[in-house]
């Protein structure tokens, strides 16, 4: 594996694991009124079509991590929508 | 431009523009408490990771937006440091 995949993979899994205690604050608190519902809408689209975006580049960190990310922010608009 | 340029910048803008409702909403109401600290500095590492990625890959679309979305993310978490 190259320099270059695992800088990315490295960058992929902080801005992916990030989403996990912003997970855990929400299940906790029960509430995630302060996290913007158009900023998870928005930012969601954007993973989705990063997603893409790497599989035309062929590029395993950016499939990767857009992924789970995009999985991860589904279960965080989830919680929102459940403790509102 | 090509496509895949195209559908990067595409996903750079939704993914960096999602973080301006939710800096809007943190200075409208002064309040960032449900936004994880702990996200905010695994997600501005992993930024910056991304953008050196970029840079070596001359991805333009990586570089813009991740460079624009860390810009962004320092300002939400001066907006969370300054209300809490």
């Amino acid at each position: 594996m190259d320099f270059l995949t695992v800088l990315g993979l490295v960058a992929g899994t902080l801005t992916t694991i990030a989403f996990l205690p912003q997970m855990y604050k929400t299940w906790q608190s029960k509430s995630a009124k302060d996290v913007s519902f158009v900023m998870l809408i928005t930012f969601m689209s954007g993973l989705f079509l990063w997603f893409i975006y790497g599989i035309y580049l062929q590029a395993l960190p950016i499939i990767l991590s857009n992924g789970v990310c995009l999985f991860f922010n589904m279960i965080i608009l989830w919680l929102k929508i459940k403790y509102r």
